[in-house]
């Protein structure tokens, strides 16, 4: 076998780095004005209003490039910055990506992260309009900005759930936090035990829901045709639990969720039960699902009745009701935000 | 002396921390719409051109805390954002900030940190809209994303240089390169010798312009009161050199530059005297000066004539001229690109 090709980035320097990693960019969007090579990107708004999201990933806290490909990585920094424009109700129309490296990247290594950044422009619709390129001391920065766009009128908050909505997610939940659970595990086994084969069968869905996460734009197509427009939503990423409570708090409500109707896939049910982990608790409090939260008023619940994408789980309710999680058995537990917190 | 009161990022965790943070932050721009507080920020256009701009500072590669205090660092992360679209010849109206600190930061560092942050907001009559609060293993890592807007026909960008037009810069260059070579000879001395008092006599005005620069906001009032538009334009940040390059090769032009033209203040130049180096060449190459290198057609050359901010540092010429420095004594030096190339 040939050895694979490796060049160092200081071969290019930084604007022949630019140059080279966004050759394969092309914008699709009218909105685009003028992208990669000036001070600053120009976008035209169209007559809507413009939307903004931003997320900065760290090596080590993040990701861990041990299990994750890098063409993954880039397509998942962006689809989770689309997934906050979606939660808008916003189509997002635009991204910066900037990044800093250490001395470690080369320059294969950055187009296999680009890749995944231009198949995630591609399927999104979304165009690479600026960034920055710089080092790092030590592992790999990631900061992606997504711009959208969105009718006024459209535009659906955290704050506007009322009491009576029905609280609604799309797909399931808990399975991203599960697939994490498998691929540290291998982790573990591979760094004791260099010569065992990965144990990864039958979790390509749990694995793939972690390392390569889609955004739900499909959804916000339905709400138009449907014409349904939430009264609040948001994005599961840092987990139900911890994600209710923000829209209650916001819309100054408290909710009662069902935990018999709360979805999992059968695949993170099983891999929960193997981990010996609860699996309700995967489902409210593993995170990084991407899955859209919403709140609809109740003469809305037939539009949506017929879709398997979406589940009711709850109702909202007085704030003086707290945010309750109601058991199969019917016991209530006031919800708490157990979610990732990066300073614990 | 009471012990400066210290508390632990954890105790607040991470929305405490973003609340906390940003309590003081108030919005004076009608554009904004939402700011922080839910999946993404909410902007009107006002029926004119959106410009975006980001830049990713770490650590030990763009700043040295040794000798940057927290609140000039977040001031001067805004401000160099800003430049960026002033540079576009547009207003800026919106910043999205996020930090990546290990756990050596506390509650009152990052304090400081967004104390510079208000201050630059509110020098510049910007909003901070939006972010993203999370750990890294090592060091601070700060991203900044600027928005800014502006009548379409406004907009000046790097590719619009004409053979004949003049080429200008504002203020004096080389200095903040000057008061960083002065701040790492502090830096060299206390390390090895803690008990000396460090040197910073006389250099006031080059450790500002390093650690704490302004943008060049003034200018495109100027600019507008004197039915004045650039034909090019763009913001020092790389360095001269390496910057009039970018403009004559996005405009498909060439250039000579005069020596003897490109202003300097005296502290610069003794400075440089000093240190051994040639101040034409810190001039050139030395970047982070935040000064805005433009063109502009020759029968314009009356309407800057009488400001002292502006210097008229060459003409643009054919392609085939080349980029060109031509020195005193009339000798005739193809320019380089010798900025900051991290890569290297």
């Amino acid at each position: 076998m040939e050895p694979k090709q490796t060049t160092p980035v200081s071969q290019l320097g930084e604007f022949g780095l630019i140059e080279h990693l966004t050759k394969n960019f092309h914008h699709v969007n009218s909105s685009t004005l003028k992208g990669i090579g000036d001070d600053a990107a120009v976008l035209d708004s169209e007559g809507k209003k413009t939307v903004v999201s931003t997320d900065l990933l760290v090596e080590g806290i993040h990701f861990d490039l041990m299990y994750t490909p890098l063409k993954h990585l880039g397509y998942k920094s962006v689809v989770v910055n689309l997934s906050d424009i979606y939660a808008m109700n916003a189509q997002p129309k635009q991204i910066t990506v900037s990044i800093a490296i250490s001395s470690r990247f080369t320059v294969e290594a950055l187009d296999e992260f680009y890749a995944g950044i231009e198949l995630a422009c591609k399927n999104y619709k979304v165009d690479l309009v600026g960034g920055d390129t710089t080092s790092s001391l030590s592992g790999l920065i990631i900061s992606v900005t997504a711009i959208g766009l969105a009718d006024a009128e459209d535009l659906v908050y955290r704050n506007g759930a009322k009491e009576g909505d029905l609280v609604c997610v799309t797909g399931d939940l808990g399975a991203a936090y599960l697939g994490l659970q498998i691929l540290e595990r291998e982790k573990r086994i591979y760094i004791e035990h260099p010569e065992v084969q990965p144990e990864l069968e039958n979790s390509d869905y749990l694995i793939g829901k972690q390392l390569k996460p889609e955004a739900r734009k499909e959804v916000l197509k339905f709400f138009k045709d449907m014409n349904l427009k939430p009264t609040s939503m948001m994005d599961l990423s840092d987990g139900l639990s911890s994600d209710i409570l923000h829209i209650c708090k916001q819309s100054g409500v408290g909710c009662d969720l069902f935990e018999a109707q709360i979805p999992m896939s059968e695949e993170a049910y099983h891999m929960a039960l193997k981990f010996n982990l609860d699996p309700i608790t995967c489902a409210l409090n593993g995170g990084e699902d991407y899955e859209l939260l919403f709140t609809i008023q109740p003469e809305d619940e037939t539009k949506i009745a017929d879709e398997d994408t979406f589940c009711i789980i709850g109702i909202i309710t007085k704030k003086e009701n707290g945010c309750v999680l109601v058991t199969r058995s019917n016991n209530r537990h006031i919800l708490k935000a157990q979610g990732w917190n990066h300073f614990e």
